[in-house]
């Protein structure tokens, strides 16, 4: 038996303290319902804010972390460089990364994309229609070839990213715009996913085909045992070894 | 200075034949804006369709052909695999290959995708957005960041293709579908794109912008002078040159 | 807990009956050690052979098969191509399909990549070591950042497919050529795998590395229970669920 | 007429003047060869070099640089973060970056890759065969199906750099080991090539294939007159010119 996949679910934790349109929306903050749901599928759930010390994101607890999701907005820059670093290091050493919606400004986010990962944006409401573009990966499994979010925060592109190792959702937006919502990387060991639905002031997150989606990419995100990576110098011992097989 | 590119405009031509709302908007044949644009840049264009002998496309034909543009809809089962066949041969070993709309059924682009290429489809001339997502891609110069079709048939996701080597547009449509709109392939020594404007029924290959995409793929689907590529079982002589450089 | 995976493992077996070398080292066939690691895994094996009626893939074995893998060699041509229609379709619908080594030519292999499949070899038992250039990937999982097979038969660049949507592996030859050997392809609900190792003549599926990428390969390949797919003209009924949700 | 391309070599020009070995190979430095030869090729050459104010890329140069290159090795860490900065703005705004040989560990190339790029590395001048994978892309053009270095430092896979969007190149070495030599990446609008070649101690940049190929990715990474992006809040204005095209 595999063990239980360990999630820490990240969440910056701000807006729901200050509006209470938002707290009316995620008492519990926007963490709450993912980590209940990951929870309820057999993982092991954490929880981690910006307000904690270190963000809730000590060496110790990234070390114990398989996958990490991600949800920022309003503090992106509050978060330390230190511990960006930190994420950056563990993803490449093969822990998974979601980083949802607004997440895209993310620290870690652009560092690992490179990119200013900018979009477009606009606060109506509108609907979204998510389609499946690549039905035969696993984060499509459970899923309609597409499902709608009623009303939605629009994103527009260009989205300002590397283009994907393998796009898996593209969004249509009522208002006329497109977008990549569904983004798989794979980064050193780790595997990264970017995907678009969430937003504060919307019950988003309680919507069973998120949920599904979230369910998938952290399944998907979970290491593998990979390969020890040497890099470096290869000094006579290693060289001996790598010759001699 | 370089050669001028050598461009074959295909057209099954049978719909402007038979059906007078087409012949009103292509009296000379769905090709002829096309070729006379293409023409218009520079280009050597010759034509060629479906009921000319070989299809107008003998081994000649190709070898002087740098890059092919196809339009079909009605009679791809007319084509012959022979010169299925050929123009396969022709794109492994460099010639560009520029695949128009309904084009997606034709033989030769389900040959080189190795799907089906099925798609969703309704004509029902609502309007759709290209989005160009790839903006430093050579096919995306001259444009806006996105550009209208205001009337055209609608194709939605899943398109049953590989996934592109880039994605250079996504297209919405107003009825609530998006699509890979512009496509871009390596087979072989070849180059092959995808672009989906243009219905027999709509004047979409007047439009400025169609036909400065379908200008900019054909430069960059245009032979480059690559490697003489070597196949098979390396005999000593060949193999000592590899070995001796 | 989960359904065992149902693998197919099919074999030309030819060169085992007639090539006594061949038998030494095959008794059973080259299935039977492939089939044999598989069951060992924990899943539902059953082999298929050229020579069987519908060459042992009838539309109902194809149905109950999760993963097909194959390996041919010398009699590429005598598979029927309405059995490799049916094949294509069923890897279209999320059939998994590992090809092995000299299946780079087989008539499936080339009618899902839509290329040549072609390239370099030479049979003189020279040494190949298989680099991991994708250390995250499952297909990786339980490896060394590189493994040996201390005699091979060569392969060489350039190898005529599409670029993989994922590299895994890649070939370094001792005479002097490098060799994409693990090439992850999705086509439409399907995924692909195509894995270089093995030549008729050395006892190359015995060896764990080699058996271990099979296992992971075919486990990366089961279908997902992924969206349903429609496609075609969205008549009003389809249109309205669509639209509405 | 095409406006010449202008291109700035940047190098960190350090070894040249510390260790004579270097010196007697380079005595103008890294930079003199690969701008001479450039120059040759009809582009509009200016070179650029650490120990300059601002490292000799200014605001202004920057914007009158359609191509930059770049070597260094040494001295990475000296290079100043806002220039680094800026740089990765005018990359992502579309102006082309050709990172050589140890560059990968740049911080340019480690900002817009945001992996760590490390690898393994012994300097043992051994021979380097460089395959080409990508037969018809334009950096392919002019060569051979292979050429060979015939004293190189080796480098080794895994490189921790995200997959390329076109992997054209891969080296073979002598000891064992294969890399990924030559890989593109688009981020922004801006097209990025990285080539391993080129050691200090080694004539690398006088041979006429490593030159034929740092000319042909100049041209296409040259930037393209591609759309001007809106990013941010849609505010009304925008919004109407977009809904009204």
């Amino acid at each position: 038996m595999q063990n239980p996949i360990r999630v820490t679910v990240w969440n910056e934790y701000r807006h729901e303290l200050v509006n209470p349109k938002v707290a009316a929306i995620y008492p519990a903050g926007i963490h709450a319902p993912i980590a209940a749901h990951l929870q309820a599928q057999g993982m092991v759930v954490r929880t981690a804010t910006l307000d904690e010390p270190e963000h809730g994101l000590s060496a110790e607890v990234l070390e114990q972390t398989d996958v990490l999701t991600w949800w920022g907005h309003r503090a992106h820059k509050e978060v330390r460089d230190e511990v960006v670093d930190r994420i950056q290091q563990r993803v490449l050493q093969g822990m998974g990364l979601i980083v949802l919606h607004s997440g895209h400004f993310s620290k870690i986010f652009k560092r690992l994309m490179g990119t200013s990962c900018d979009l477009k944006w606009r606060e109506n409401n509108e609907r979204e229609r998510i389609w499946v573009i690549e039905p035969g990966h696993p984060i499509a499994a459970g899923l309609n070839e597409h499902f709608e979010i009623p009303q939605a925060e629009t994103y527009g592109e260009p989205f300002d990213i590397p283009a994907p190792d393998t796009l898996v959702f593209v969004s249509w937006f009522q208002g006329g715009e497109v977008f990549r919502s569904g983004c798989c990387y794979h980064r050193g060991k780790g595997k990264i996913f970017y995907f678009r639905p969430g937003h504060e002031t919307l019950p988003i997150y309680y919507q069973a085909e998120v949920l599904q989606v979230i369910t998938n990419s952290v399944r998907w995100a979970t290491p593998v045992d990979g390969p020890k990576i040497h890099f470096g110098n290869l000094k006579p011992p290693l060289e001996q070894v790598l010759r001699e097989g």
